[in-house]
């Protein structure tokens, strides 16, 4: 049966928490007084619809149904969970729990939004406390898995079996504490930001360069005490802990109350780093995190921002021109094989056969003049077939190089053939690869512009001169 | 010229900065007592060779020359580049600096790797102190581009120069202050992980859940302020400030120590705000963040680690068992087109239909049984020839789904046919695909296990009796 949640305030979080159980298959009913509720909530709802299904490689559950109402009553009668996303006013959000409480359903999840504030303060109108708990997740909610949980044990365990049905992070908070984990290391760090920027010592883009080009980028996939046990290496955490502990006494940071590092608090975080990463050596673990980086990196490089518009800029300082010397095929490639190619059988997967194919026409491309400008200009060229041939297998880190041939240049066709060697001269595969050239506002084919014809032209006769290799279809 | 860099420590920090340089093409020249240095470098070395050159989509220059020395003069007089990364003793930094100082080029860069001091105490004992500068990296230095530079802005400007030549992002900290820029907000979170730790609110991995699920994968790609100008949405920068101001004098953090939140401060924040971002709107920002986002958390699933490994496991709850009906292709994919499969047409990149098909593929092999467990007893099927046909255009967001039949099942050879539809019944592509079984401890080929052969014989014989399209080779 398909379930329904109920959703107070449809701010950006409200909105967040919307879009998570609509696009699992639930009903959510709106609730917010601002005749504007449903256009925000819309705007959110189309970043959701764009983004969260890519995140997987199956199909998400269709659409529940989206209502917005004015009853309080009504919106939340049918609802099995309730979260309260209201502005953060204490009074205002013991205010409205309570009346919900007053004719929700007594077995619904009645969960809280709140950054900061703890399920005690929250529940003092409350006649069964008991059932309002401390949901708080992270923006963009319909993105970021995590959500810390505060309350009651058994509001608590129901709430974690439909949060990972939403596939979602339930962090159980053991103990109630203002701004829960996350936030007070956020608060940790904007009171720092705070006084740099007032001091004069940095920007605020400066800050976020310091963040997002250095420990942001490990934070993304290990946190602070598991990078802190790769980077101690093998003489262990205690031993790096007690290394570490003068700088506590230094004047590093403006946050100055500090907790003095005995040996049972050394001892205490070593042994739960031990749980938490023992079961991988540092070696192990040195190599996930850099499996991770590459990964991360690389996925920046292919939106062109952060880290990634600068690894770009690298890729061009480094990048040879292409030349087209006589009666030689055209080296469209060089490269090693990237970590993140690699599939479950320890090679290159096929589909990135295609990709570097695809790569090697676009340095073609470029050579012919059908650039980014042409492209900008409205032409470009489409393949519509391809054929490859499998012929060794290719491991991460291998260099190779392809060469690549014009086999015909005829008005709005162009056919290529790709060769990929091992630097040590063993051919891996060849692609043949038939291109059309399409006007990009119509989306059908046309002839190309004149100099770029004549310059595919003129390397399809110099290609021709090259002996016909047996394979070709 | 190859340039010369000496690095003295050859630490996890000194070895990371060895091998930014040596594959970057610059000869390299370590100075460090300790007997095992060689072998520690060797180690870092390793995981550069197998990383770095992951990042780029081109040849990195050819290695320049290792080499180890005792004698402090012949390790830095030809280096144009000398980087100390000994260890975090002032008194220590001190006295090698001045040696160093009095043997090499005046014209060379002389660089501390420290966290925390700052150049006027380093510079203590030197006669030329404008020589020496910070050069904070952060760990895996061959990876991460950060590196915080603090000194002589003459000096400086020389540095910035080498260190993009190297794929680095030079950050220029203009005022000195202890621990730079990027540590004061690192120390900051240890102080009150310490405090969360020892008064028992989390442990290592809770805390540590509390980052990478959450505000580490938001710091990846956008920094403090940026993520807050994004969150703070259309009212703008200073009016978020307002309403978040009051936080600071709420117990979020033991850090207590908190600056005044004047009109003057929060002006200066959203004017820097506003020069760091404001040429994209807010709306713009939000879909570069989701977009990075869905990279990044797209790369960690690849690797089932982290925030990955939810999504793989929300993945298997969501995807439906495969049948094979009689009479009926095989429907081997349900899916939609995730955001980062487009390329500069604006449509799917040809290399992801082979992705497509590899993965339609794969859904063949789970269900006659050459799963994951039969892949680790040895046995697989690799791919030997794809034949693909791009018969219209696919765009991020349109779901598809893929109809594959088992052409052939003789032996060895196994040949598919997959039909990829979008949901509203349009054929977008085909692609046939002959694959042959493979023992995967010689690599050769090798007859299938009974029960697989037995199974794809079986969906062979069903499938014939489908009607043959006539486009088949």
């Amino acid at each position: 049966m398909t379930q329904t949640a109920a959703i107070l305030g449809g701010g950006v979080i409200g909105g967040g928490w919307a879009a998570r159980f609509l696009l699992s298959g639930w009903n959510v009913n709106i609730y917010d007084p601002d005749p504007e509720a449903e256009r925000k909530i819309g705007e959110v709802l189309a970043n959701a619809r764009r983004s969260l299904p890519s995140l997987f490689e199956t199909d998400l559950p269709a659409e529940g149904k989206l209502s917005f109402g004015t009853n309080l009553e009504a919106v939340v009668k049918d609802a099995s969970w309730i979260q309260e996303s209201v502005p953060e006013r204490l009074e205002l959000k013991q205010q409205i729990l309570a009346q919900v409480q007053a004719v929700c359903d007594s077995n619904a999840v009645l969960a809280s939004s709140t950054s900061g504030f703890k399920p005690s303060q929250l529940q003092k109108l409350l006649d069964n406390p008991a059932q309002l708990i401390v949901a708080h997740p992270f923006n963009p909610v319909y993105l970021l898995p995590l959500v810390e949980l505060v309350g009651d044990i058994h509001t608590v365990t129901i709430a974690k079996t439909v949060l990972v049905d939403l596939g979602m992070f339930p962090l159980h908070v053991r103990k109630e504490i203002d701004a829960h984990i996350a936030d007070r290391f956020l608060e940790a760090v904007w009171r720092e930001a705070l006084w740099l920027i007032k001091d004069g010592i940095a920007t605020t883009g400066e800050i976020d360069d310091a963040i997002r080009f250095g420990f942001g980028l490990r934070w993304a996939q290990m946190g602070l005490v598991e990078t802190y046990r790769v980077a101690g290496g093998e003489s262990g955490m205690a031993h790096f802990l007690a290394q570490f502990g003068p700088a506590l006494k230094w004047p590093w940071t403006k946050l100055m109350d500090v907790p003095e590092l005995t040996d049972e608090l050394i001892n205490l975080i070593a042994d739960q780093s031990d749980d938490q990463s023992g079961n991988h050596s540092i070696r192990q673990l040195e190599r996930i995190r850099d499996d991770n980086l590459v990964g991360i990196l690389r996925a920046l490089k292919t939106r062109n921002w952060g880290a990634g518009e600068i690894l770009n800029l690298h890729d061009r300082q480094l990048r040879p021109e292409h030349t087209a010397p006589e009666n030689k095929p055209f080296v469209s490639i060089k490269r090693s094989i990237p970590i993140d190619w690699i599939d479950y059988n320890g090679h290159m997967n096929e589909s990135r056969y295609g990709q570097v194919f695809s790569d090697a026409a676009d340095a073609i491309m470029e050579y012919i003049g059908a650039d980014q400008a042409y492209i900008e200009s409205g032409l470009s060229y489409f393949t519509v077939e391809t054929r490859i041939r499998y012929l060794d297998e290719t491991k991460a880190g291998e260099r190779i190089y392809v060469n690549t041939r014009v086999l015909n240049a005829d008005g709005k066709k162009l056919k290529l053939l790709h060769e990929m060697h091992h630097v040590d001269g063993r051919l891996l595969a060849t692609g043949e690869q038939m291109l059309i050239h399409v006007d990009l506002n119509s989306r059908r084919a046309c002839l190309p512009q004149t100099e770029v014809l004549a310059k595919s032209e003129q390397l399809a006769a110099a290609h021709k001169r090259l002996p016909k290799p047996d394979y070709l279809s």
